[in-house]
This record gives C-alpha cells, sequence and structure tokens, in this order.
C-alpha cells in the first residue's frame, strides 16, 4: 500500500445543537478539511456515523453529506461501528487511497444526538451491545463498564479516586479547545462528590454524549514531496489496524483485557515500526475512565491491573510521559460518538503540526489515536508521525 | 491496485424467515463462502446492511457476525448505502484487499426484513430518501418510482404493458433458483391485471421484500495462479466502480436519467476494457420494473426511452443479446435490501463458472452487476471475468 498523508483537518464544537442540522453539521466539518488543505474537490467521502437511521430517520448518509457538501457524483458510502465509526471510516479512506483506486478521500464523523426532544438516546446507544444477550437484561453501557469497573477494582485493589486523575487531566486539558463541550476544571473533590451513575461509575467517570462533525482528508504522500521544506509538518500515517473481540462482555474469558486493543495496538506499533516509549501522545477513548486504565495497559503503557498509577505519579499530563486527552478526550471534548475516532485524529494532527493552543506539546512527532465500538468489541488503533 | 478473483460464494433462500435471526443467516451465508472457497479464515468482515438498526435494535453488526460465525478477533465493519450496500461492502472489501493491507475478505450482505411483526417497514425503507425534503411529504419509495415512471411514460409514449416482458422474464428465470423468493411464472394478464400499488406501479412492478444473506470472498488473482488448468472457472474483478447522484429526486434536471450509472458504468467498462456490447449478462437492479428500464439505457445497452423495446424485441432472456434477471433478478430473487448487491455478484459468479442451473448461459465469460441505493442516488458496478 502507498503512503499516504493527512493534508486537512475540519471539526465542529461539540456541543448540543439544537438548531443545527445533522446534514449542516457535517458539511461544515467537510468544508472545513477541504480549506484547511487547501482543495476544492476529493474523489470520495466515507462517513463515520452511528445513530442517524434511528435518531434521524436518515439513512444513505454518504450521498446525501457528498450532495449537501457540493460534492455531488462522488463515491461515497456511510460506515458503522458503534462508537468506533469515526476511526473505521478513515480506515477505509486510507485502504482506499492506499490501493491506488482514488486519489483523495475526506473521512468524515458525525453524529447528532440531541435530534428530537424525548428521544431515547440510552437505548439507542445501547444498539451496540448484544441485542439478543445483553440488553434485554436491562444492560445500558454505563451498566456494562460499571461492571467491568467494579471487577478491574476488586482485582487490583485500587480504590473509585485513584481514577480521578483521569477525568482532572482531561478537563483541564479541555479548556481552551474551542472544539471542547466542557470548559471546567475539576478537582478530586469534585470527582469524589459526583453524582452517582450506575455504581462505581459516577458522572465525572463518564464522557458527555453531544452532537458533533469532524473530518480529514487523505492523499498520498507522494503528493506532497514538493512541499518539503517549506509551511507546516507533513503529518504521514503510520500505522492504521482494527481488530474485533467478542460483542457481549459475557463471551470474554478476562473483562478487564482489551484483547482487540493489544492486537490493533501491537500491530500499529510493527506497521510504523516503533514502540511504546516512542509515542510522544496517546488519544485513547475515555467514554468511561475505566476505559482509560484498559486501554493503557491493553497498549503497553502500563503493565496490567497498573494503569491508574500513571495518574496518580503525573505521567498522563502534557509534559509528562504518556500525555493522553492532550484536548479534552472524550471526557471533556465531549463524545459526539460516530464522531469521535475523527475528532482524536484531528487533535493529533494539531499537536503534531504545533497547532494545539495552551496544551501543545513540545517537540511531538509520533502521535497515537484509538477508537473503540461497543464495550471493547471493535478497536481500532492508528500512528500519525511528522515525515 | 492488484487483481482480485472470487474464490467463494454464498447465499440463503429469500424468504420470510421468521425462525432465523439475522445473525443466523448472516453466518450462514458467510460459512457457506469459507465452504466454497475452501478456506477456514479470512481477514477482514464488511458487513453490508440497511436497516438492522432501525428494525433489530442492533448494531455494530461487523464485530457481531465476524464473532457469531467463528471469526472472532478479524477486522470487521458495517457498511451502510441503503439498498447499495451489498455492491459498497465489496467494493470496501476490493479495495481492502487490493491495496495489499489484507490478503483476504468477505463481502457480506444481509438483511433482516420480518424481525418485528408490525414493523413498518415501508417508513423504515424511506429512510434511504431525504428525511428532510422528500419524507415528510409522504412519499414512500414505491411513490418515488411511480413518479419517475409516470414521467417516462409522458416523455416517450411507452404503455404501461410495455414494460410486462421486464417482469416475466425474471419470474421465469427464478423458477429454479433455489435461492429466489417466488417461484411461479407469470402472463402478460397477470401483469396487466396486478393490483395497483401506486400508479402506473402495480404489484408486477414492484420486487418483494424479504430475508437473506449472501456473501462472496475475495483474494488476489495471484494466490490462484496454481489453480490454473484444473477445476472450475476462476472469476476476477475486471471493474469496480461507484457515484452518487442528488439524495433527493426533486433536485435532478433529468430524473429519467441515472447519471450516477452512467458515470460509474463507463468507467468500469474502461477498467474492464469493454464496452457494452461484450457484456454477456447484466444483473441490473430492478426493484421497479421502471429502474430495469433506466439501467439499460445509462448503462449503454439501449438509447434513451428505448429500453422497452429491448424486452418487446425479446433481447433479454437468456440467450438472447442482452440477458437481465438471469436467476430470477430483484423481481423474482427478491430484495432483501442490504443484501441484494451480493446475490447479484454470487449469481454472476454462476453464471461465470457454469453453475447456474436451467438459465445457464451458454459461453458466459463477462458479467456486469449494478446495484442502487436510494432512487438512483448511489450507484454500484462490478464487472467479473473469466480468467
Amino acid at each position: 500500500m502507498r503512503e499516504l498523508a493527512i493534508l486537512g483537518i475540519g471539526q465542529t464544537p461539540v456541543a448540543e445543537s439544537w438548531e443545527t442540522s445533522l446534514r449542516e453539521q457535517a458539511s461544515e466539518a467537510v468544508l472545513k478539511a477541504l480549506q484547511d488543505a487547501g482543495r476544492e474537490g476529493v474523489d470520495a467521502l466515507f462517513v463515520g456515523n452511528m445513530l442517524s437511521g434511528i435518531l434521524s430517520h436518515q439513512e444513505a448518509l454518504g450521498t446525501l453529506i457528498a450532495d449537501w457538501a457540493g460534492l455531488r457524483h462522488i463515491e461515497a458510502v456511510k460506515v458503522e461501528a458503534a462508537c468506533g465509526s469515526g476511526a473505521a471510516a478513515l480506515r477505509l479512506a486510507i485502504m482506499a487511497v492506499g490501493s491506488g483506486e482514488i486519489d483523495s478521500a475526506i473521512a468524515l464523523g458525525v453524529e447528532k444526538m440531541t435530534e428530537m426532544k424525548g428521544a431515547d438516546t440510552t437505548a439507542a446507544l445501547a444498539e451496540a451491545a448484544d441485542a439478543d444477550y445483553e440488553t434485554p437484561h436491562g444492560l445500558s453501557f454505563v451498566a456494562l463498564n460499571a461492571l467491568v469497573m467494579r471487577r478491574y477494582l476488586y482485582e487490583y485493589g485500587w480504590k473509585h479516586t485513584d481514577f480521578a486523575p483521569f477525568s482532572i487531566n482531561a478537563h483541564a486539558n479541555a479548556l481552551h479547545n474551542p472544539y471542547a463541550r466542557l470548559h471546567e476544571a475539576i478537582t478530586e473533590k469534585d470527582y469524589q462528590n459526583a453524582r452517582m451513575v450506575a455504581e462505581p461509575i459516577n458522572l465525572l467517570d463518564a464522557s458527555p454524549i453531544g452532537d458533533g462533525a469532524a473530518a480529514v482528508l487523505i492523499v498520498p504522500l507522494e503528493h506532497l514531496r514538493h512541499r518539503n521544506g517549506k509551511g507546516r509538518p507533513v503529518v504521514a500515517i503510520a500505522g492504521s489496524t482494527a481488530a474485533t473481540d467478542t460483542l457481549a462482555v459475557h463471551d470474554r474469558k478476562d473483562v478487564t483485557l482489551l484483547s482487540a486493543a493489544a492486537s490493533s495496538a501491537s500491530r500499529a506499533y510493527a506497521q510504523a515500526g516503533v514502540t511504546p516509549q516512542d509515542i510522544d501522545l496517546f488519544e485513547l477513548h475515555d467514554a468511561f475512565s475505566i476505559m482509560t486504565a484498559l486501554s493503557l495497559e491493553a497498549c503497553g503503557f502500563a503493565e496490567r491491573g497498573q494503569a491508574p498509577r500513571l495518574g496518580l505519579d503525573g505521567h498522563i499530563h502534557p509534559g509528562g510521559r504518556i500525555p493522553i486527552c492532550t484536548l479534552g478526550g472524550l471526557k471533556a471534548r465531549g463524545h459526539p460518538v460516530g464522531a469521535t475516532g475523527i475528532y482524536q485524529i484531528a487533535e493529533v494532527v494539531q499537536q503534531l503540526r504545533g497547532e494545539a493552543g495552551p496544551t501543545q506539546l513540545d517537540g511531538a512527532r509520533i502521535g497515537m489515536a484509538q477508537n473503540i465500538g461497543g464495550s471493547g468489541a471493535t478497536i481500532i488503533t492508528h500512528i500519525l508521525r511528522v515525515k
């Protein structure tokens, strides 16, 4: 497969955007990515989205958004892998451009979750769990994660408050990100006193949903050769992998091991020729704080059961050993589910370009993003690198 | 992109399968394709499906079906392009294996439309139309096609009965296809007397929905070199293209021209190095008989407004100039929407292998399939050829 680069990024603010339709938000992100890339057109559009059919009564999103964004007639399709839909769209765009079949593609993630007042978004999100064997028992997504977190606390002897640094870091990093949903710092006391959602998960363990769209434009690296030495850094795609696990959590031998994260991360490291020590930042899928811990462990940044130590010892902040959620993560940037995977990629690009604002990392050259669909069921890892 | 071949196919009968779940039907098709290919595993699964989130309350189908089919841990994703979801999944599988990123993939189409008694399937299907500008006016899919057919009859002066040969041919060809939904020959009189659905479309202009799953396994052609000279013919992928048009029919300047069909077909011909005269069979998207006419014209088999002449003059039957719907088409094999595109491919493979039964074409070497999402909104064309 030929080498690829990300030429443009576009994001809309994650928010409750009752006044802006799905197609409007999606088109805004697409047009921003084109503008950022200095392009007027693109060969294909891959749309990552989970809920439009359920919440907006609209399928055929690929064609709809291509048309609405002024890209009528191009190849376009929608991709769904639950909350991993965004990165899934990127991975398909990568293989499409990488194959030589097309010369450019936009991977868009979009989710419109505040579409109809009174819509049961929790039930809609539960469609990412097993509809025959999990949801009939009343298991929501937060309940599934609560079961996993409870098991983790029991196995490894941590207290709930040991997870506080993950959420505190995410909120601090979102403060100056204009696209973030939440702009408020939190303290350990706030975390301890937060309202319980599904024990042991409280409100400050959980990421907020929202509306949002983010897009990235992919081109062959060789098309950018002439840019060397001028302008902003070229961000290349160094690794792209996907793996799955059982959809139902109860089918796993060990619920505190994200085997699909371990598998996709180790293959991404091999593709990029790097080890976890080489990663300058990691945009992980902190839908719930327990997922932060499990991702860090599965990807080799901590031993099994030891990830909370990274937070407690101050290694996850900008400037730390492995900065995570550098622009807020799912916890504070927000989690418009099918869009999240592309927000993560756009944020890694911002860091590698030196365009990340107050939480800019010094000299970041290699960044990783990992997007998760279901409770660890579909896991997609990308490694980006400055060329 | 490297050259590819279809090594295995699998189909389930299109039917009202109340007793068989979505995952069971999907897995059956996947396992049949693996068995047909003589393989036990595959690198990735691309699932084409439109309605599982709406009718079955189940998303994350890629991961679910990979696990259920015994392929736990492989890369898997769902793809949606309305009724074109099946071919969209195939096209993504082609680019993925073609890129060299993976060495084999299954493209699966699956749809479970008889999931809940009383479910409003017509409303669910209308999600392939524009939810802001078409469906609020009460336009169902059959109504949209009726508007287009009425315009066509007015523009070109045909009578409704001039479309009868399309449906008669489809029903005749399905008689001995064990996977077809309908096994009953129809006459011109049956066609004329059929119950009206949305004038001028009557029941025998319209394809029946149903449950079904079909799968094809893709590998690099070079992996099959050693098979030359023995066993059944190798079926290579000679062309694969996709194009879009406006989602809303009213946004088109000319509603009787399928511009996305013309665009994707002409590029597929160029890829394969053929002309319409070289095509031995054409599995087209006859969801409604008007679509048969428009597809034949857009793809160069008839002049604008002249396609009914092909039927009236006996050119579309097996043995005719351009045989269509050789195993029943959508009209009689049935139209489990997201699965249809893969049924079409499996049928072309059957014809090219000489495994098509009583409607086997003599010496067929090049076959085309075209799958449509929405009312001509997303159109995907594949050309297969015996190597």
